[in-house]
């Protein structure tokens, strides 16, 4: 173990049940007692004081950082142009200093230096304060969007989950799977091809398909998954692939450009100038993939679809479009950003699992999505034509050589699916409540980088004061946000990333606000004006009119009900405000279980395995079920 | 779509619900239409009839196999030597042919024809008999082990499920998830540095450290990530690393070695002496990695894990060792293969989570396992040092940038490790149920590919009549065992893949062995007495003495318990025998959750969320909970 972590574990294991390999901050005590030990306090100003902080904080656009990482092996954004060879070891200092504590296991003095090789790669995470400390974090299904920390007592607000409409807590999605584990147990049991193939899996199969309007979808174990599955097993079969990467694009598709073995040209971020003159220095007839995201999760930015469909069909490419982000979050049915760009025609077709020809959706070639986002669960997607799944089905092994998602969680998904289908309500009060969040942000001069999505991206421009103002908001104010550094995002764009759910209320909000204020003046974190003034930072105060910085939402107000009044209403808790549940949409997805749950409602495993004699206080029992 | 789908995916259409993309059988009405339009049914004689037969049955060793594989870019046991760079398509007879069904979208003339080529790809798989037809398999938590196909009313008997004990129906893995379901919701709601890391995640992890004796251990989606994201991460970071593979490891390992870009060594399976010889082409300083499994999933082999912990230590070389078939299988705590070889000595260890010095389980660097297989649930992970657990969370992206697992199903793992360190029953009963099967199929001379663990491999020795075995124990029987064909296995070795569990009865067992030996006879298909005529196949009749090509199984009849008439006995359903729940080891489990879901077992979303008023019906309910 290496004397950073030892240092930290010890520092730790206080706080915790127990500390084993790394460290997870059990809540506010242990955060408080790692600053304590190492000497450090929330101050009221000043940067470099905390013990995450980065000396370095110079602007540095996000190319440059990306070139940065890349040579430094980073696993984030970091486009790799070579293979990625092994480079030798560069800690030998470190490796020097560290010997004492060297483990010495089954190490003769002419073997490489295992253990100590971990540990001075441990070291550079710590230099370069990008060591992650795992918050220990219990999100709580009947107060969403509360937590409690390892403690019970100790309860925060949550802000930064990806739980985007607490889909992760919705009666139908709980319920079906309550229903599908009695039914069908824990595990799927197997690969897709041999026993953990059921019909939850094909249903949630045909509801992904008619989500996006496409003929098929597939399932995997993550988006990760996914992206780099597909990224792989495209680029590697296509003859002379040529993918063309957003360069904000997400590891996943990284490693899948990186793992196809196929060229990759690196475009700048959403920039179909460069796009094009890039697709136009190769052959109208070489193999194209052009794969970039909807809402790029960190600063919130949107992708330009149409325009990049164009490019696609002039330069003879195909799209793969990341809608992890936006799946459940955008467009009439909840299928994303492409289907938010043609909202109204969408609309209009109703249920309808056509495509609308000619719409940004249709012209897609490849969607991926994620079911453990705004759908509450957990596993991936892609979606696209009948030929494109089937391969990648048949020849992808992070597809075929893995056990399939459990009955459960596939059949919580879809139900999840289903009533975001059938209900907007959830995602029209996300985007109100990220509008109001950002005006209130903006009345105090807290700077928030620019975009027209659901992301709140609060700029602090500093690791190590990014590090302290989210430990101080949990520690002082019950909040719970993490702050995202390099390699995430590019060295002195470092940030808060706030996102609003329709679950949190008005005085939620209003806490929030008042403790990012107060935790901004004890830091001497720079609001807007301060950005202005040093020529802006990561698209904040780029010019001094904040109107000009502003962006159009995706949403506009007519969709979101702000013009006939059908708005939903932020929840209030003063005024007994609850969560709303659609009952329209809640039948409409149990309808999706009537053929394969109806009737079995009464049938508990738990029950009959046990004769009924031993959980008489803990059977979770369906009362009275129909059958 | 191609041709080939286009009149398979018609031909199913009428048996399932919907066919989108691709094939997958509904159950024993889509395989009789299916054989019937191709003009197929189950003969008395002959390989070739079927559609799936392929025409080369001629005897290929593993590893020549592996080498056509590799040619092929097939992704299961094909290491290539080469990085994948993607070659031409060869199909263009293929694309001439299929011209007229191609869909034109979004292509003009000069672009690639990219839904052709798909076509192409997947006519390659249709050719060569390696195409995939899913089954429809619903198993029955209440009924272990039977499952409905997308009929309810038609049941089968479930022969090669991976899960082996039967847990995923297990009553306190269950009634532990509808516990943690109804606390902390369906989803992580974020990766584990932002959102998504809680207690039941770190308990997971300190009980997996716990049960292989480890300082730490890490806890992925899947084992397919976790030994992708180490080899990976490992092979790369390592400087000049050499990685030292098994000539039959899984496709997850040979994916993480390949895209470590690290200089790989395939050695020859369970050779130890070929191992030896390059080991000692490398100097000892130079980091080296040698990755092999405890138990091979498709023969049934196990690695000699003592010896090379031996060649490790003397060639300076760390040991990777993946017990994802083993855990919960083997060793008086589960813990696999490596915990069973020094059985007596962690037996008398007790619960200790101590290490065992100089036991073999001690002496392995890095164990993966699986939480999907014996366990029941889903998710893999990787067990070993805290600095080498550390820099694998740290750098390994297919870690860092992936929503973490839900706390219910990560809750049901630890809920059946634990029970499964308290009890050994259910893997004493699957051993002697092993043996018992193998014995009833030796009576009737059918071939069974010689191993000590707890698969059962009956050899078929041709792909055409391995499928056709397959849907006539299905159609006629009620059997479901899928078939394994190229390329998990070599061409000539095709097989079915037989998983006893504890829940199998006397009676289904008899069903089994009747059903296949009346198989064999209708389909010609050959025993093991024409084997040995013809020089043996893999393993099986390589002598003509029975006795000489048996192998000690790894459970002796001391440990099983038949030498003290401790034995747990084979469930008869005629005299009414229900599967064992154990009381004991069931208590255990639950302590684990003592701090986490005690006092909260009357909190129900579903019901605080709809007010009582909504599942009058449906809610699961915890009765007269505790609090």
């Amino acid at each position: 173990m290496g004397p950073a972590l030892v240092l930290r574990s010890s520092q730790i294991v206080g706080s915790t049940t127990r500390a084993h390999g790394y460290a997870s901050l059990a809540g506010k005590a242990a955060v408080e007692e790692i600053h304590r030990k190492e000497g450090v306090f929330p101050v009221a100003s000043g940067a470099g004081v905390c013990p995450h902080s980065s000396p370095d904080t110079a602007a540095a656009k996000s190319a440059e950082t990306i070139l940065a990482a890349q040579k430094a092996g980073c696993p984030a954004h970091a486009h790799k142009t070579t293979d990625q060879q092994a480079a030798p070891s560069s800690s030998s200092s470190a490796h020097k200093a560290h010997t004492a504590l060297y483990e010495a296991k089954n190490v003769s003095p002419s073997s490489f230096d295992y253990q100590r090789f971990y540990s001075g790669e441990l070291d550079k995470k710590h230099k370069d304060r990008s060591y992650r400390y795992f918050n220990n974090i219990n999100r709580l299904a009947a107060r969403f969007p509360v937590a409690h920390t390892a403690s019970h007592a100790e309860e925060v607000d949550v802000w930064c989950s990806n739980d985007y409409l607490g889909m992760s807590k919705n009666p139908v999605v709980l319920e079906t799977m309550h229903r599908t584990l009695n039914k069908y147990g824990a595990g799927a049991g197997g690969t897709r091809n041999i026993a953990g193939n059921g019909q939850m899996h094909l249903a949630l199969e045909e509801e992904l398909a008619g989500l996006h309007k496409k003929p098929a979808a597939l399932v995997f174990s993550s988006c990760y998954v996914a992206n780099d599955a597909t990224l792989a097993t495209l680029g590697s079969k296509l003859p002379g692939c040529v993918i063309f990467s957003d360069s904000m694009n997400h590891a996943s598709m990284i490693q899948g450009i990186r793992h196809s073995g196929a060229r990759k040209v690196i475009f700048k971020h959403n920039d179909t100038v460069d796009l094009e003159q890039k697709l136009a220095q190769f052959p109208k007839e070489t193999p194209k993939i052009i794969a970039f995201e909807s809402v790029y999760s960190m600063c919130g930015s949107v992708g330009p679809i149409e325009k990049i469909c164009d490019l696609a069909e002039e330069y003879g490419a195909i799209t793969f479009l990341d809608e992890v982000h936006a799946v459940g979050m955008y467009g009439p049915n909840g299928a994303g950003v492409a289907e938010h760009l043609d909202f109204d025609a969408h609309l209009a077709a109703g249920k309808s699992v056509q495509a609308v020809k000619g719409s940004a959706m249709d012209r897609i070639d490849i969607i991926t999505g994620t079911l453990g986002k705004a759908y509450g669960v957990v596993g991936g997607y892609i979606a696209g034509s009948t030929d494109l799944v089937d391969m990648i089905r048949s020849y992808a092994p992070g597809f075929i050589f893995t056990t399939s998602l459990p009955p459960a969680n596939v059949a919580g998904a879809q139900a999840s699916i289903a009533y975001q289908k059938a209900y907007m309500g959830d995602r029209r009060l996300q985007h109100l409540n990220t509008r109001e969040l950002k005006r209130q942000f903006d009345a105090l001069d807290i700077p928030v980088v620019p975009g027209p999505s659901h992301i709140v991206p609060v700029l602090v421009g500093d690791a190590g004061l990014a590090k302290m103002a989210s430990d101080t908001l949990l520690m002082e104010h019950g909040i719970y946000v993490q702050s995202i550094n390099y390699p995430t995002v590019a060295v002195g764009e470092e940030r808060l990333r706030i996102t609003p759910t329709p679950g949190h209320t008005v005085e939620q909000m209003s806490h929030l606000v008042q403790a990012t204020n107060d935790v901004f003046n004890r830091l001497g974190i720079k609001r807007r004006a301060d950005w202005v003034k040093e020529g802006g930072r990561a698209g904040v105060g780029i010019t001094a009119s904040k109107e000009a910085e502003k962006m159009d939402p995706v949403w506009t107000d007519k969709q979101l009900g702000l013009l006939d009044g059908t708005a939903p209403k932020v929840l209030n808790s003063s005024k007994g405000d609850k969560a709303v549940v659609d009952l329209k949409a809640l039948a409409e997805a149990q309808k999706r279980f009537s053929t394969t749950l109806d009737g079995d409602a009464s049938v508990n495993p738990v029950k009959t395995a046990l004769q009924d004699s031993l959980f008489p206080n803990h059977i979770p029992t369906l009362v009275g079920a129909q059958a």
